[in-house]
């Protein structure tokens, strides 16, 4: 989406009502695809959700004040412990006593890592939030036998060995996490111990295929390719999943977007057209694999990176350290949980956010699996200051409202409507939304993205489809809408509530349809109900 | 030779008498052809040859009782300590002090391994036997280097630090073990850590290279196919020889057989059919490889996992395994040392089992080493009760005639007589036969079998070419034969003598010949001699 | 260079003066061209560089009269620890307390290795000598994770789990290695742990790019071929660099030459061309991997193996190995530093010795790392004896001489005169030499050596071109020429100064030029300077 071609000059249809049909049932909403992720790098961890000092510490050193923002922001299940971190990483350092816990060198994020917090401490994290782990094991510099070995660990009962360890360490049960990410964006140059198609497909044929033996009825998750612009975008999905189809559950996709990294700011704000068409190439490719194979087994895909990352920032520091590497061997500097991608979100990068949510919502009959990267500082929705508060990205907002209120079967309309056409697009609807109800507690909520970058439209939204919905008796509940004059509007620090979400009108019709106007660049999430 | 093609009617050549003509050398008969396999599953070893508390228990918990049937069933070298459980094995699990060894989990087998019984203490268990070790390393979870290690704690003599170690567990000699099994059955899904056969090539290489510069006259054992069966049968052959030829001293086979798996009844009798056109095959692929390499050097089959074993009740359970695991995360049992393919062997398994030792001595010329799969209470020759007495099983007799009675060399006769066609074969002989002769001794054996379903058939074997045999004073010495009416009866802990070999009518004829009536389905061994 | 076609009857142009032309400028000449390198093999390192009982030994066991002799040598850096050793090796065993390390065997020179020396101890003989180590890894038994924790150990500044271990270890400080060579000829297949060059492509990809990231600065070698005439030749290096070009700085050659390996006596005098071929061609698929990747980056030559060797003992010893285990298993002897390789060197050896080293400076711009294979007592310039001497063989000479002058930028020259032609080439000139000129400092050294098995040749050399310099005050300072009527005439334990350097006769002409006579087989230094 990089390349230099002029917008084309196709006027926006600015007036007239976009009308959001009556949606078709895609599948029931999974609870795992609002998931989040917490990296060991920056101050994800330290500084972030632990903080053994700060005055809301609890028993483990982990922030209440955070944990609170957790909730609040409703993620289910968290990825952890990376990321680019976990290919170089022991996960046995993260376990016993604190004392005797190494200090190492994360070489993807070039800190120093002093393992204060492993998964012994963030399986007590997870109780306390009530979010399930997700957890990735090292295919980078280790392979199957220390997988089986960190399996045992965490999910046997005690008896065995590394099960014993555990209980040695204080944690008497079994962990039993069933999401394991093999690896970590195995395809990529920066990936310590990355590999080809055909390596990664034989390992992780092994190691899926012994973890299962392991433990039954775990959920295994490939490695897709680290972004649908690698250049073995296809070949290594189909590579893998043609190798190892029987013993996997998942496959990975990871997409990032920003503002300077689009062809234009209009093609930033439609960066969920590009995630919609990632989700249909790969779970294509996962369903020719299935035809292929005559399998009865499905692989579903795991949207385990997402969201708004400034990547160029990052990227730029890397090639700095080559430049460097240049003047011959020296010591640099390896801080202790630097400031790192703590990137600032506008409103419009929360609308884009808000967005991407509708896409994965659309497609949750493939994605059932999603993990916004991440959770606290690090590209985060959730910011903290040492010894100080915790507070709220603009980000933080579309995440919630759907966390908390998308339940029940998704449902994907039709819209007619304004339409934009961009350097990279052609002609994609200005609106776009999907419905969620829950047909046991008759409730509903819309989710409403207008992408333009200029023009308001009104909306009727078309709800007449729903099952055993009454039009009679439907009510609307509640409005939040994000949209600021200024785009580049953010929270900070000092400002929190810069951006938040506003109450909206919204008229209800007398068909069991909404409507509502849209100004550029903004988000809306309508609660409804019906008797 | 499962597909349903109907037998075709051809009928039986169910009368005349099958002629033994003058058989001619094969090869010298290696004492590692009559070798068996103690694999740490089921109740093979714990329960099995070994039980501490058992009355007859000698210092290191091994059975005296099982030990005196090893002993009569002539038993010479053991496959130790797998089969599929070494590919997630630690050898050092299983040496030092049982206090502070780790129970870990048997992926193969689904089992807890306390690892009370390892190298250490088989090695006391191989001595007291007489028997040869026959010793596997793990190539599914580990590799190269804990194979170099594992060797130099067996072998090495004191003075390095693995030795040492030996030393220091009460070994003080060196264990001196020459037979090594490079990982077990490779290429099958199933085996924790499987490769393609380009990736074992390439493992195998590196490791029978280096093994071979760490101690001198070892001989190696590349996994072959684990059944003539797989779909990269001969591909796999020809791939491992190719690339690791000279530090190779055997190519493995492995073929079971049982009712339920074969074409029809008659088919299974005729297994031995397929044991030597699976050796031929094999043989053809290393003569060529030879001739291709201009080498001189010989690469010999190791058939180290032959026999009768039921299956389709393991791959009953694997099934349901599998079906359970779609009910998401759950703790199964792993138990430790279940009753594990105790299968209960009928005298028609007896009477196949006497046809595959006929094979495997008729091919001894390639074949240098053999194992029946398995020794103790895992389709075993030889069955247990805890606390109890120990037994034989039907399949205990034959293989005992051959290991005791079959020296000097092998002599492979031609067969004229009775034809059997069936789904899987065109027109093979009702009866096989072999020969064995000491020239020293002037002492010989004829093992014959009919594997007719249905036909009794007179035999004549004519021993006149057997050098330096003496007609004139040729005397039979001993006759066994295993026949019941009923094919399937069977052996039981209640009653052992159901099934046992009787004496049988053997004429002398005046020209080095003799001649006995087999019946259906039945198995002979005559000893002769001559001055 | 072993075939066997007659020499072509070209007559040597055996009268006449050969003319040594205006040299045009290489490069600046690397200090690191005077490599050497120390393996722990035979009595390279133990009662070779290290004898704790002998009168000159330092507090750490290091022979004085060594170090001294190794200063006298000039040598810059040292590959440590191998060489074929390395490939098998554990860094960590030659680490802490000795009498905690263990007693190892070396597979590669089947020796038993004590560990009493390692890189904790080697790095303050470095720091004694001066010398710069070069550190190989093992990729043969190991991998990228113990590559990284050997790096950490090393080079890490105190402050994590690894470097705080080295700081126990006595060693406050990092060692700060920046040459580190990925694994040892990992193509030959006598190798522990060969690879194919696919197979090592990958390895040594993730493996330099990790490093890379751990360590800024550091400049990695890959293995190129073991030698020219490997099968993969070519293959392996463009394979190995389209792979991993941007994360190496150096791709190895390892030559060796002697008499009895060549095609005739005046083939081995002529090795020098052989050495300029190999350097050509590498240096070509370097260009043009660089060319294909439209990269900035350079990868150079590491020649860290070169020198005369008498290979062929080693080789018939490794053959009566073999020979002896197809008697079975048995145990052989490992010998603690037993003398291997310990060739003496004649004057002809260090005529081709100096032959090379002019070689390699006519191609310093892409040799930019050189390593004379080895140090002490193992094909070396310094021998020792136990509790007694160090001496210096004939090779020792030619080397000493570049080490210590030739310093600024090398020019080579074109050379007219007599001509020579062999089984192996093809009119070639009897003489060669090159110019190095420091243009500061205004000295220069020509290095001058006669290839002629047979001729004496009158040498006229060109200095005129070389940048500043003034024929007026331009001076000869010193001269050295090594020939003996009798070319095999050698140093010895008792008699160390048969072969050493005598003076000779230059003539200085008007023109910056200077002229001198050459014996056949001899090899000459000149030093000289202008205002």
């Amino acid at each position: 989406g990089k390349d230099a071609v002029p917008p084309r000059k196709i006027p926006h249809q600015a007036s007239g009502t976009a009308l959001v049909h009556t949606p078709v049932a895609v599948a029931d909403i999974p609870r795992r695809l609002f998931g989040s992720f917490v990296e060991h790098m920056g101050r994800g961890v330290y500084g972030g959700i632990y903080e053994p000092d700060h005055p809301t510490a609890d028993e483990y050193g982990f922030r209440h004040d955070v944990m609170e923002l957790v909730n609040e922001l409703g993620v289910t299940c968290v990825r952890y412990p990376g990321g680019n971190f976990v290919s170089n990483y022991n996960w046995e350092d993260g376990t016993g006593p604190k004392e005797l816990r190494p200090v190492r060198r994360d070489l993807a994020w070039h800190s120093t890592e002093t393992n204060e917090v492993g998964i012994d401490d963030f399986y007590h994290w997870s109780r306390q939030t009530g979010t399930e782990i997700m957890l990735a094991v090292n295919l980078g510099t280790r392979g199957l036998h220390a997988c089986l070995e960190e399996l045992e660990y965490v999910n046997a009962p005690a008896g065995t060995a590394l099960a014993d360890r555990r209980v040695r360490n204080g944690i008497p049960e079994a962990m039993d996490v069933s999401m394991w990410c093999l690896g970590n964006e195995m395809d990529g140059p920066w990936q310590v111990g990355h590999m080809s198609a055909e390596a990664y497909a034989t390992a992780v044929d092994q190691v899926a295929h012994a973890m299962k033996l392991a433990e039954s009825g775990l959920q295994l998750v490939a490695c897709g390719s680290s972004s649908a612009h690698m250049p073995s975008f296809g070949h290594w999905e189909r590579t893998v999943l043609d190798k190892a189809y029987d013993n996997l559950d998942f496959i990975s996709c990871h997409a990032y977007y920003y503002d300077r990294g689009a062809a234009s700011f209009q093609d930033f704000l439609l960066s969920s057209e590009d995630m919609a068409h990632f989700i249909d190439t790969v779970a294509g490719i996962c369903a020719t694999t299935k035809a292929e194979k005559h399998s009865d087994h499905e692989v579903a895909l795991s949207f385990d990176e997402w969201g708004v990352w400034y990547s160029d920032v990052w990227n730029q520091q890397e090639e700095e350290w080559k430049a460097q590497a240049k003047a011959g061997l020296h010591h640099e500097e390896w801080p202790k949980a630097p400031r790192l991608l703590e990137d600032l979100y506008t409103v419009a990068d929360a609308v884009v956010e808000g967005s991407l949510m509708i896409s994965l919502l659309k497609h949750c009959d493939h994605v059932r699996s999603a993990s916004r990267a991440q959770l606290v500082n690090v590209i985060a929705p959730i910011m903290t200051e040492a010894m100080g508060p915790a507070w709220k990205q603009s980000v933080f907002h579309p995440f919630a409202a759907a966390a908390h209120h998308a339940r029940g079967n998704a449902y994907a309309p039709s819209i007619d409507g304004p339409m934009l056409s961009t350097p990279q697009y052609d002609a994609v609807p200005a609106i776009d939304a999907v419905i969620t109800w829950d047909d046991e507690r008759h409730e509903g909520l819309a989710l409403v993205v207008n992408r333009d970058e200029h023009g308001t439209h009104d909306v009727r939204i078309d709800c007449s489809s729903l099952p055993r919905i009454d039009a009679s008796t439907m009510r609307i509940d509640a409005t939040q809408m994000l949209h600021e004059d200024d785009p580049y509007r953010r929270n900070t620090a000092e400002d929190s509530n810069a951006v938040v979400p506003h109450a909206c009108d919204v008229r209800m019709n007398e068909d069991a349809s909404f409507t509502l106007t849209m100004p550029e660049i903004s988000w809306a999430a309508i609660r409804f109900h019906s008797a």
